[in-house]
């Protein structure tokens, strides 16, 4: 149905200021009729809220949408998420009542895919282990004598997994002169071609790709997908990049040969995503941890919340909107 | 005059192997004679050579090229640079006898900007903070408590120096949703629409940009552009980036501010470029400082000479050079 709708606010208490302070919803509160802001579904307010609401806004530490949920929504039509991944705040009866689901994954891409090529470009140019040898000997450094391959030049990049994320990336390193491969098991062909890569196998990948970029979905299909002999592929010098899910990785495995000097790696998701003090990964020089920073952080956030507001204005407008879960998709989708 | 050509190639005996290994020079040798490798024009056995050539391939730590030079060589036409700044190796009595000269700065230029674009991501993402920060406390960190700012949205970008290494930044910032402004003297309001940026006053740049990049060249006018006052204009927080020349800026009043933890740097070129052991740069947390890297090294060599040897088959063949230095920019240029 088009029309002004009424929405409620459904994400975690600490999410919303940051996502949804005053002005945000004042542009909301120009488009559709605001009924409450809820962190839980649980007490009779909440259920009174609920009752008659037309469309969720949720975000990150939202309370979860089961059939019980949905009982107390009998005017539900749609769920506009305001982050990537969907998927852990509803069960499929959401789908199986018709009620249409979107996301700020596109969005939510960009600052990954930033992020992953800005890391790129330091893999392969050295940068990180150039900038640690001038800062500790202090003195004359010739870069491209201790690295001699560095460059970003007809090099091999490996993306593993054409993602939302998976193809941002390969999109912003169409301006680079680097050699782009991907491994996606649900890539065809021509879907290759229209991006401009070659399809290849894992292992093959893994072997060739100077640095190689995991943007796989966290499903139990891809827990360990690079395992421990996975891992023993890739080629001395190497760079792996994991922004998806530290679990898509054998970390041990990654941890020793970055530790005897083979690999490096760029880390924004280890397992857990706090180590334990005095792990080898916050000590090695050459791994970059990053405290899980490469999504929507900071400024970014108006980014996640625009794309909403857009989807809102569509969806009132009766328009068709540009960010819809495709129920077939649900099970590939993280 | 069209038609093969009688070359010979001038640059540091250490440039040789690096640039024109014996691959490279074969492929030259499909398009031109190829007389020799010179590293000085003063002996007979150079002055021979130079005698019957009709163009100088030079590159890095070539003998310079001047009125005795000129008069050695006459049949001389053209000097293709297979590096970026071309102007120390000649005398403008080069250009006054009609001799045409070409740089690789377009080619040259692509790593510098690529280099640049990654800085001003990981700035804006306060990435390098972020990671110290994890590394140091081995704990929870919150990024967006501790860098509430961070974030490729919405912040704005200053590039001082319309050049062809800033205007290459400029065009991969286009797929950046970030505001990016430039100060450069010679650039009219047209050229700046053109380039979809907004032109302001340095100071302005300065005072309003969250992280500043320099692309200007090293002039007797640009010497100490960004001096002291205009380092005490730059925003808390801010970033100021540094590939072109040391020269350009008030080294000791940056890392006054850097080491007062009010500002950030990125800084290839400091001034002296090897700086002197327990000088602050080199330990700050708030400078990454890396040993001239930026330009084409490593396999970005490859880069340079290509674009050498299609100027060469360009002139060859009558066709217009492509980056051809015009007599009334020598003034303006690097």
């Amino acid at each position: 149905m088009t029309g002004r709708k009424r929405i409620a606010f459904a994400m975690a208490e600490s999410v919303r200021p940051r996502m949804y302070p005053a002005e945000r919803v004042a542009e909301f509160a120009q488009v559709a009729d605001v009924a409450g802001f809820l962190h839980e579904f649980g007490s009779d307010a909440a259920r009174r809220t609920l009752a008659d609401v037309d469309v969720l806004i949720t975000g990150w530490g939202a309370p979860g949408i089961d059939a019980d949920v949905l009982a107390a929504a009998p005017r539900l039509e749609a769920i506009l998420h305001s982050a990537g991944s969907v998927k852990p705040y509803l069960t499929e009866d959401v789908l199986a009542r018709g009620i249409r689901v979107s996301s700020a994954a596109v969005a939510n891409a960009i600052p990954v895919a930033e992020y992953t090529v800005a890391m790129i470009v330091l893999a392969n140019k050295a940068v990180l282990p150039a900038a640690a040898r001038y800062r500790a000997l202090q003195d004359d450094v010739q870069p491209d004598s201790d690295f001699p391959d560095m460059g970003n030049y007809r090099k091999r990049v490996g993306i593993v997994g054409a993602s939302t994320i998976g193809r941002k990336v390969i999109e912003l390193l169409r301006s680079y002169s680097l050699e782009v491969v991907v491994y996606d098991p649900f890539l065809t062909v021509a879907d290759a071609a229209d991006l401009g890569v070659t399809s290849v196998e894992l292992d093959e990948l893994l072997v060739t790709s100077d640095v190689v970029s995991v943007h796989a979905p966290s499903l139990p299909t891809t827990d360990n997908m690079i395992d421990a002999r996975r891992i023993a592929l890739m080629r001395h010098g190497a760079t792996l990049i994991n922004t998806a899910r530290g679990e898509i990785i054998d970390q041990d495995a990654l941890t020793a040969r970055v530790v005897d000097h083979e690999l490096y790696a760029v880390l924004d998701v280890p397992v857990p995503e706090v180590l334990p003090p005095g792990h080898p990964l916050y000590t090695s020089d050459r791994v970059l941890l990053t405290p899980h920073i490469a999504g929507s952080l900071g400024t970014e956030l108006g980014r996640l919340t625009g794309s909403v507001l857009d989807e809102l204005r569509r969806l009132t407008a009766g328009d068709p909107l540009a960010h819809e879960l495709a129920r077939e998709r649900f099970a590939i989708t993280a």
